[in-house]
């Protein structure tokens, strides 16, 4: 088990599994989470300002997600999300796209009023297959310290 | 089609649906993208800090879109998201739980390099049954100014 204390700062993580975005998968999640036309409709997407199908800024979080846990060695004490920070989306996200995942710990701090119990904040960047970031934000959660040895 | 005029700085506007957290619903969003154990497995969840299933930080924001979707009146020119401020998770979303969503334009602006475009700002909330607030964050949108009438 991975507690606060395990987590260094600044110690980059690459995903090893990239995610290939498939037109059925984009309009499956958008018709459910976020039917905006051009997320749905190749039609309205040609007429889009992108051009073409692309996917939701929700999705591509998701998608960051699912890349974040298949890259990691331990399970950690994470209690639960606080917030996220500073979600940026650079790029739009198409059929054929190629994402990947680069994290690492960018802040570290002991909860103030939980003495037990640390605050982290790591920072998620999304890249296609030609190295160009997609999106970026942080991620800021609670996490279990190290329980003491008696 | 409501253009960037359109938008009225602090106007409220309430989601007449409310969606319900099934337990069926948690599982199956946060296996395919936020496997935690608590959020998939209800002996986990149990033991976790919230004592019984709560779902992903990932899916209360999709449940946001969803609701945010639903009052729409009328088609908006949205160009793209350009990012999330401020995304903040107050309360666990639990199996039972009815979310709606309250939305308002918080901030708006003419593009500088785009004079034809506009930048929204919403913040969105998310309350249960109990009118307290569960998550809030702030979505900021490219925008088309109305075209020019000749």
């Amino acid at each position: 088990m991975k507690y606060y204390e395990d987590f260094e700062l600044g110690l980059r993580h690459h995903s090893e599994q990239q995610h290939e975005l498939t037109r059925e998968e984009i309009i499956s999640y958008c018709k459910e989470w976020d039917p905006m036309p051009f997320h749905v409709d190749e039609a309205a997407a040609a007429a889009s300002y992108v051009g073409k199908l692309f996917t939701s800024s929700m999705h591509v979080v998701a998608i960051g997600s699912k890349l974040a846990h298949s890259m990691k060695q331990e399970e950690s004490a994470m209690i639960a999300g606080l917030g996220w920070e500073d979600v940026r989306f650079f790029l739009p996200a198409c059929v054929g796209d190629k994402l990947r995942v680069c994290s690492y710990v960018s802040a570290k701090r002991e909860s103030k009023s939980r003495p037990d119990q640390g605050i982290l904040t790591s920072t998620i960047e999304l890249l296609n297959q030609d190295d160009a970031i997609v999106a970026s934000y942080k991620i800021v959660s609670l996490i279990m310290k190290k329980p003491e040895v008696i």
